[in-house]
């Protein structure tokens, strides 16, 4: 761990989103909200909780306005939502999300294939986003988060060109995303690659610079933690149980596990806030509103080891 | 990766050892064998065969010496076999082996309740293993290696002192082991620890400072290995599909998967001499010899993604 390495490390939970975004059946409501009220209750403080596509695309996400507004009630959360264009960001923000979050995809053949659109397509819709945001009143104004999806390589299209991914953040600085991460859906990144990437990123567009977003597809994921930890990545994007598998490999997981993660941070002595027991303990909210659905993790099914400890501050219940 | 990174990696197969030992049914010996000649036909170039214990104890390893002697036929391959005390040590000699692994724990209640001995004796016994090696002919002398159990924490003892650690290490040295390596059979390194240990190691016993066994128990092992690789660790041990589980968390795998550890190694531009598909192949034969067997791993069920591609010289089948 060099000098510069954070004590402070937040998870973005985003498995009522991105994992259940990829399962085809639909979550009740009701569960949703038990569920992401149980996160918080473990210590999460960041939640990306729906998605605001076309409910005939993503039938699961139809219920984004009542999940934002529940979440809302949770005190010191920040609830994030996805939104793929400036209808969804006008939902979510009518919803009450803090914190908006727009994929923009760094390929090509990928960008083009899921939204019809070019990635600097995709960056101007950002900038349409920003400028409805700032007609908005600064104390209801969310802010606004890109991911910038396919930057470790696509399926589609393969290698993805690194200058290009670090174009593409600059232009989604220039055009007012907040904060701008790096994301592999796909499981391809490898540490080296992490390294690299954030710290050009970095270089690029100082404190723009955002999350990690790491999928576990071929087992990868927390040894890509690691490596960005180590160039100063302060924000992981993670899933309970890694639900919602991956579409592209049947049988692999798709998100890191937030288990296996906060175990990963607290062991090296970086501070999450979560308690291990009460987070794994919500995986039962999961079973009862989706049952028999996978779930992932080594933490959940080995238990707390006699030696582990928390950085700080965590009390186990 | 620093500038005095690896640039090829050692990975020591310890699938037929460590695996098949922590599985109650017997792998047939034919099966044993033709696994082996696939996991060397892989590339893999270090395979630790078997363990010379009493029968009685482990029947799955009393093939011990007709294990040994066919893989000595194969070419190129670097044939380990663990021995527990000088009785397995001449067993393991005479059947050939060019290495003889010991396990020495630092965790006095593990030890004594493992082999009734305490720490300080295990590493007496490893002295009269020098001196039986010492005895034999230079041309068909076994090197003698060490691994240092529970050297990350202990399931029975709790926490296990490092600065012990270090002392065994050094008495190690001193006791004629020519590689001391560190073992986390429960999986609780973490990487901030790996990197610690690793570098204390290395000042207090230099070029002697062998491998790094981690246990993916808890998820962590491929960050680890990023982690020993900071520091300059060039061999990991590491088990086909993970079998063997983890015999103190039932559900939790074992050993660091080789096929998973071959993907990170190789994306990150360490060569490794490994060919994927074909040691992903070699799990047909754990089937045969041992149907129903449970493997972990993602990149076997994930498949090779478009991007990937070897640091070096290795050509797909």
């Amino acid at each position: 761990m060099n000098a510069d390495a954070p004590t402070d490390v937040t998870i973005s939970e985003v498995g009522p989103r991105d994992g259940l975004q990829n399962i085809k059946r639909s979550m009740p409501t009701e569960a949703k909200i038990r569920w992401i009220q149980a996160l918080a209750g473990s210590g999460l403080r960041e939640i990306e909780v729906a998605s605001f596509v076309p409910p005939k695309l993503l039938p699961q996400m139809a219920d984004g306005a009542e999940v934002v507004r529940a979440a809302r009630q949770i005190r010191g959360l920040k609830v994030l939502a996805l939104a793929p264009n400036l209808r969804g960001a006008e939902g979510a923000a009518a919803a009450g999300a803090h914190t908006i979050s727009m994929p923009v995809s760094a390929s090509r053949a990928h960008s083009i294939a899921n939204i019809r659109k070019s990635p600097e397509e995709a960056v101007e819709e950002v900038r349409r986003v920003r400028e409805f945001l700032d007609s908005l009143p600064a104390e209801s104004r969310p802010s606004l988060e890109v991911g910038i999806s396919t930057a470790f390589g696509c399926s589609i299209q393969g290698l993805v060109p690194e200058d290009f991914v670090m174009q593409i953040a600059v232009m989604l600085a220039d055009a007012g995303a907040e904060s701008i991460g790096l994301s592999d859906g796909v499981g391809y990144a490898n540490p080296v690659q992490v390294r690299r990437m954030f710290t050009t990123l970095k270089q690029e567009i100082g404190d723009k610079a955002g999350a990690a977003h790491f999928h576990n597809t071929f087992g990868q994921g927390l040894a890509n933690v690691v490596a960005a930890l180590e160039v100063g990545v302060t924000t992981f994007d993670s899933s309970q149980g890694g639900i919602g598998g991956c579409p592209y490999s049947p049988g692999a997981s798709g998100n890191i596990v937030t288990e296996d993660l906060v175990f990963l941070l607290e062991s090296m002595g970086l501070r999450t806030g979560v308690d291990i027991p009460k987070l794994v303990a919500a995986r039962a909210i999961i079973s009862e509103g989706l049952p028999g659905e996978v779930m992932y993790g080594h933490v959940p099914n080995a238990g707390l080891p006699k030696v582990f400890h928390y950085a700080a501050g965590v009390e186990t219940a």
